[in-house]
């Protein structure tokens, strides 16, 4: 869920840095998607994707964080260490009868796929093939009523319930827990989708929460359509995992967060089902559907969305900027918010992110654009901006961006042209591609974001920024820090981070959460919240009570009881475990 | 709170029909708020303000009703039933010793001021001087730390809590019920008053909940800034009624609706405080702002806000336009809401709607306006609209309006010029001193709301309108029941219905509520939601769980049994009295 992503398209070019992208041939990124690919159950690649990081960057990235260790490739399949499962009695003879055998899985493979989300350390666990606490079987049901009486029996036989969409949360959202419960499976709501019904005047669609947005999205196109929703999960992430962790999704600033196209939606849960009327607006009492988005299955399960949708842009210009420092970019990004004429996308990279775009740059494009900006100004210096502009009359695109590059130059930007923007359109879902790569090469890769008021943003990257490489320099792995601004509101924006170091191998659990609890720290600390768009899952759960307070976690975990009394959702996820 | 309003400035222009308004002297309506005139007792009024009704307006008007009843004037202050305090004994003395004694009023004036909101049957009640029921005591906190006190002193004396802010509530939100308590107070938040900071480069302001929206929009145009709310109750309304009533505003098409400006809160319950981080966006899990906007008061009391703010408009022009027909006026909104450009303030009466604001009319500058579309089409019948475009630059504001005028046109409009426009302006707040005079005058007067999909507007603005004419025709009493859309959102908008009919003298309260089922059912059968701004209060509160389910409704309680399990707060609004 939250904000990771692959390729849709085969023959897709190869592209560039984890997160900061800015290379590579261009594609129509938000094109019709083809047949979703499978991910590696080790990873995020389909296996005929091609390699991203080309040999130059590959030694000089080892080289600058000092690592020297050999290729580290993931197990085979067959080594993958599995518990036996705890359904192969009758509990799992009754879900069988319930569901039938075709649909209750307790197959390696099956087991495996659903055995995690694709964060750091899940991919870690993956691919040394350490699986104990994988789900107990693989359960997919057709439809609402199926749900309901699978939530009841697993109530009834204590088990806990995973819902399980696209698979691609980084925050432990799909984490196999069972909490006190007897076993724990994996629920895949594969087979809960397709199109209710399109509104094409109302500009609603409804559709199964299992629905892929890359299946939507195509079917979308296919009326002159979008949803418009494009988190870096795009080719995998599912609409009911975009609800249930509250998805921002790269193209916000345009088309609105997730949250903001939920017009109506469905909650099935093991005490009751709740169905909440899709309406554009309502005083009706606090505004339930914002209480179930977000829930992040711990309620129950999302099965049926209503959302909004738009016109499907015919007009799209990304232009490349560069600036010569980041406070000035960030001045311009909040003057273009205030405005009131911010880009569908707009992103503002650090020197440091900058830097490494362009080291990784995997093609010949990118490094033109690059010659081009160090030719024109003299020095390495500068920060990034991707600004995209789209809309369905070429007159107002034009407009908007004359206005927003007059702004951008007023603060000290030069304009790079076409090619970085089609480049970043072409890799803007590769990250999770270059992280596969960067494992391999035993190269820790992360991102985590926040966001907060403007006034605030500037000493809250700084402290965020410090509480990472001090802890990492801790352990002894001095690291890149790289850091960019994007999804503009009026009131503030997303800070979004991503490092790099050196793994340290067989430690690679305590190093992550050592970086991961400083910056946490620095985050609350600091003033941001402790996720912009990946969710709390169970990363954050331990700050949630920073954010919210003791009062808000009470009102959650009341909720929870009156909807799963047995507490068989998604356990340890969102709120602590119990007990 | 929601949706009722009235004049800040002395020697305001005389205005026009309930709701619908289109008369009169401009006046600048958002410009700085005189000091908050008091209302009358019993109705909306100050004592000064000039009456709105002419004897011409007042004539035709009774003639269509069949009203014939002489004036109903309201009784004497001093003829008012009340019942003895229950608070006159030790609890009272206990409340007392905790607060003052000058914050704790039993004083009669006093409590009638607090023991109703500006709902008709209020109104009839007031005027009447029927005030059984009417709050134990009016007692005032000053800060947060006062509250968390008095609600603890409260729940353990077994005393029921009205929070009261601006007290114009028109669903029933403040009545003073008692639930299975000793005794209610009105919790008057006039001292949680004032700016706490204002953060300009973020564009925030953190105010206490008790601030009239007025005086802080008064604060922030000394400023250059703006908080763009404006419901029809802006001079009297605060901002934790906003909050608590999920208030739209008449500019939330450009503003945004009053849930969407919340950054962060602060709310205290009788077991918790929940005070929520400012921040532009989140993902950190449900967003428990919108749980707390809209609760109504019985979750808590919410004690302080920090809100989005927005540049003031330096460029505004608000255009008159008549449709040929409602239909044309719909598609008109639709597109201009869909392509982006729709403007601060959109609203299209029908025809109904349209004649009734040129019946009542009071100045002969609307007549004028009136005459001349009359003139140039040549027939009475027409739907007017009032389109209002506002922004900090005159050129965009100037492209916009080019853009909406030739929508409108295609859709079969003839522009009227700015004066309808200034007319609507300068009466914006006007209707709750009309429905006064029309009380008077022995007429029922009355407003609800819905919204819906732009595919499902037509069929339940029909259906509503037939409940409504069927239901006062069965008692008696034909109608006039006037509708316009208004509040534009991509996928929909709000329908807010307006009609008179002659009062049944001493059977108000069963004729309103024939009026108020039918109505209501026909929105929930229709599809409509129970409410678009005015909230849920005690009147929808039948309705609520036809809207969010049983199960939604376990949920709201189950929260309420967690921060409230003394029940204390608000009993009866929102959800039924338990018990």
């Amino acid at each position: 869920m939250g904000s990771n992503g692959s390729p849709s398209e085969r023959g897709r070019a190869p592209a560039a840095a984890a997160s900061a992208a800015f290379p590579a041939k261009p594609t129509a990124a938000a094109g019709p998607a083809a047949a979703q690919p499978a991910m590696r159950w080790w990873g995020w690649s389909e296996p005929s994707h091609p390699p991203l990081l080309g040999a130059r960057a590959q030694h000089s990235l080892r080289a600058r964080l000092g690592a020297t260790a050999p290729p580290q490739p993931p197990v085979a399949l067959a080594q993958v260490r599995l518990e036996d499962s705890a359904l192969s009695g009758s509990a799992g003879e009754e879900l069988r009868k319930l569901l039938g055998g075709d649909r209750v899985s307790l197959d390696r493979e099956a087991r495996v796929r659903h055995a995690a989300g694709r964060g750091y350390l899940d991919l870690v666990r993956l691919r040394r093939g350490e699986l104990q606490g994988a789900p107990d079987a693989v359960v997919s049901v057709g439809d609402a009523r199926e749900t309901l009486a699978l939530l009841e029996l697993c109530g009834r036989r204590s088990i806990a319930v995973v819902p399980f969409g696209g698979g691609t949360s980084v925050v432990g959202g799909l984490a196999p827990l069972r909490g006190r419960h007897e076993a724990v499976i994996a629920l895949d709501l594969a087979r809960v989708v397709g199109i209710e019904s399109l509104d094409r005047r109302s500009l609603t669609v409804t559709a199964g929460a299992g629905t892929r947005v890359a299946a939507l999205e195509s079917a979308l196109a296919a009326q002159g359509l979008t949803l418009g929703h494009f988190p870096q999960s795009f080719e995998h992430v599912s609409l009911g995992g975009c609800a249930a962790t509250r998805s921002a999704g790269q193209a916000s600033t345009g088309y609105g967060r997730f949250e903001d196209l939920v017009l109506g939606l469905r909650l099935l849960t093991p005490s009751c089902e709740v169905e909440l009327l899709p309406t554009p607006a309502s005083a009706a009492g606090p505004d339930l559907r914002r209480l179930i988005v977000g829930s992040e299955g711990v309620l129950g399960v999302i099965d049926r969305l209503t959302l909004q949708i738009a016109p499907r842009p015919s007009s799209r210009r990304y232009d490349g900027l560069m600036f010569a420092d980041f406070e000035g970019g960030m001045e311009a990004l909040r003057q273009l918010a205030q405005d009131g004429v911010a880009p569908a996308v707009a992103r503002l990279s650090d020197e440091q992110e900058t830097q490494l775009t362009f080291e990784l740059a995997g093609s010949s494009l990118s490094r033109r654009a690059a010659s081009l900006y160090l030719a024109a100004r003299g020095r390495r210096q500068g920060c990034l901006a991707i600004l995209g502009f789209e809309g369905v009359e070429a007159g107002r695109v034009r407009a908007e961006r004359r206005h927003a590059l007059r702004i951008a130059h007023e603060h000290g930007a030069i304009a790079l042209g076409r090619s970085p923007g089609k480049a970043w359109l072409a890799s803007r879902f590769a990250a999770p591609y270059m992280r596969d790569e960067l494992l391999t090469h035993g190269i820790l890769v992360e991102t985590l974001e926040t966001a907060s008021t403007w006034s605030n943003l500037s000493p809250l990257k700084v402290a965020v920024q410090r509480a990472i490489e001090g802890a990492l320099q801790r352990c002894g792995t001095p690291p890149i820090v790289g850091c960019h601004v994007s999804h503009l509101y009026e009131t503030g924006a997303s800070l979004y981070f991503t490092f790099l170091a050196q793994a340290l191998l067989g430690e690679e659990q305590r190093q992550w959460q050592a970086v991961k609890d400083a910056a946490s720290e620095a985050i609350v600390e600091g003033g941001g919240t402790i996720t912009h768009h990946h969710a709390i899952g169970r990363d954050h759960a331990a700050y949630l009570q920073r954010e919210i307070g003791a009062g808000g976690v009470a009102a959650l975990a009341a909720l929870k009881a009156q909807l799963d009394p047995q507490e068989i959702m998604n356990p340890g996820k969102l709120l602590p475990l119990s007990g």
